[in-house]
């Protein structure tokens, strides 16, 4: 069961600065809630913390809790996002689930909070 | 023969967000209207929904559904557009095909609705 | 329908030598026979002639013409080799279909016809 | 629960012929009988076929059974192919597992059952 | 001889919407005009309709009719640019070429007619 | 039109080693014959040379030389082989043309002269 | 031990214009302060130079000083950019850490100094 | 040694419109100014020229020039702008060096001339 | 420093199958004997089991202990191997290490142990 | 100019096992005997150590001695292979250089010494 108390944080070590943190985890599974069938996704974290940073090992486990729940591509982005901006209080964060083909279609949801002009990154 | 009355949606989860979805189909085909010949497209629909959501196997079977339909590449490009943002009344939304190769060339169709101002995307 | 007397051969211009032809295409769909949902493949020829060669375009109207066949991936794959080893008479002759994603999994079926040491290529 | 008796098969319609069957599911998960973590594999199943032909949906299925078992990659890879040998019967079959990253290593296990020589493919 | 009366036009199916159109040829080829020496380019067209669309296969019989002309990278794409805008007079359009390695340097060549900020399209 | 007399060579500096020689012609084109339509294909020349080496420009300007001819795939594959062995006596040869996709089909074709137990090369 | 007074710089050859430099290690390593264990990372360093440059080999041998220290992605990250600030006092300073996969999930770390907007990129 | 002399243009047949103009030389090579050892980059050319274009041939004999040259990265990159700046006298100019590994390290040096706002690409 | 007393093992739990383990390390890293500069590599390991199989968290433990030392290519790829084959002794195994970019050459080092024959596997 | 005496060598650390060492340099430049101007390739060097190794960066400074030598593609591979021959004495050697494109035309030389069956590497 998805157990947002799992989630750790430690203190930014440069508070002081706007600077930008990607986690992209290559492995998330969740289940349909329609067809009980397996669902597979790489769920991509981009935030600009404040006060405090998301401890990696518990971001790993909190996706983990998810193995067996039964929820909606577009409900799981946005919980993950909520229950993450709940516990780090970012200035700026970014969920983004890619979802593996499904009858021949692949999905992608990306959703935000906060304000996206706080940092920008040379590409 | 395509029928737009085969779409469906669902109740969006998190109205309140402006978030992203994006879904790709690898695997449309209609047929050309001159010599009957098929054509294969790649269908990429990008939303910010309002109120509904489109239900994934339903956009399946729509997309399904123009099979031995004889359009034109603007034609239909147009035409799901219309019919999708007729079902879901999105905030924004982009409906985007790419053709195989005919005599040497490939060509990509792209067409929106709405303000596409209200969301971005960090790449 | 599925007609294997839409494929045209021509004579071989250099019978007395075993070279390789290979042919590619891209773009073949039928039907699951179980569920009529569309299947996607690309479908690989190679073979080597004896006194005829296959005609380029009657062999894509060929393959075109399973469009609404329902069929399995280990029925058609030998029903288009036999049907062009009947028509060509090769020295040897391989099909290969290889299908797109359905439940996570992806397939490739290949079949012979006739003996392979007939010629090697340099790879 | 891993169970082999999801495994359903049907007869080979080209019984005649030694050709190869190939299947890769891409989103295999199981457990680390060690730490309880997830492990993820890509699962490649390739054999040439006698009387029967393994169905693929329940192949799918059979593959999902081990979401939630603990078990080494050495075991669940000859355990797979084990299975399949007993239900399929085939002339020929290799399972080979590959697995995600783990402390910068990532492994692939390939273990085959019958004689190898019964048919080539062409490269 | 080139030939820009070649290139057919047809009525705009939906003219109300400012969507792209993007052809992309892969297999244009000329002289040098200096060497006689053929020259070998991929020629990417983008534009917005305005009244008319350009038919894809006038545009392919266009294109070839360059084949034996002697003319330099920068002066063909501005003419075939200018070509298009005058049978097609499009919202906006862009007319790219990229050639082949001479002498170790390929090149792209890229212009523009009209107001580019009439679309966007989201990446 | 092809013209053989083109092909010039020069003396094999190292006659007493079977080693290979790979020239691969990115840019070939020919006609159809039956359309006049242009093809274009890679050309990839393998061999072991005897006595003499083929000169590169020749042979450049020598494929060049094709560009308004009208000729099969098939047939202009083992004419280039027959005219390469004819004015330069390898130990072994190969010529492969690869087609560009017409139909939504891409075509190689593949012929040899000699003995390919020559040389063999790590890989 | 990380040691700052590594780096070396020289005197900006054309300090009269803003122009981007881009170094890119792809052989960083450091150790994770929890469990001592290696981690493995590509530091890519932007800069617009005001009066003085990075010299390279310094570089590299600034990087190889963190090697057996135990630090954070967050922390390294932004004390790489603060040394190097320091040493050459840039217009403008861009620090990105790309990590490999720690328990399925890859991160990036990447942080500015100074203002962006001095010079752009064509890309 | 370098030469700028070696730079011809031609009139540019287009100059009443702002278009782009790319060259890529992927072969660039000069000394390192301290160790005497060779340095290798590719060399991207982008301009948008007012009443000349610069010639290609003489581009490549140009940068031919700097083979035997020991000169440092940030340097060369800038000279060479300047060099074909003065020659051509552009709208706008980009000059950007790519360089191999060295010490683990690659580089990329990237500097322009003049105002970037009259020209944009599609991309 | 170096310590192949870290190799565990565990019962091979398929021994009367040769079937291959591959494991492959994408962060190896040594030191220069002779400039003490760090070298890194990837190290492939690929075998087939007698009585015991080597364990992954061990031979990951095992790399990292050739961290501080200095040692060349072709030396600790046989070392490594005699190592694992004293530890594990496998049917078969093979050892390779590539290494990274110096001075513009990058290396491979490949050693085995045993009789390749033992297994096939298909590709 | 060309000097083999540069090339180094080193006792085999271990002369008992046949294993393979491969060098590739990707930065090769000498000039066409014909034109002068600079060519370009990349090298690969594979071999059996019998007594002694090549020292790497002896090697590449042997390489560097091409820098301003005028010499046939066909001839500097030969003559590379016979120096390393002479210089290191090994079981197996192949040499093998890849051109860049020149006329549209890449092309590779690959030669061997010995015999090469000594040893085979798991592909």
């Amino acid at each position: 069961m998805a157990d947002s108390s799992i989630i750790e944080v430690f203190p930014n070590p440069h508070p002081d600065r706007n600077y930008l943190i990607f986690h992209t985890a290559h492995e998330f599974t969740s289940l349909c809630p329609v067809t009980s069938q397996p669902d597979f996704a790489r769920v991509a974290l981009r935030y600009v913390a404040q006060r405090t940073c998301i401890e990696l090992r518990s971001l790993k486990l909190y996706l983990h809790s998810y193995r067996n729940d039964g929820i909606f591509y577009e409900d799981v982005t946005n919980k993950i996002l909520n229950d993450l901006v709940e516990r780090c209080e970012p200035r700026w964060m970014e969920l983004e689930t890619a979802w593996s083909v499904r009858g021949g279609i692949d999905s992608v949801i990306s959703a935000q909070h906060g304000d996206s002009t706080v940092v920008h990154r040379h590409t």
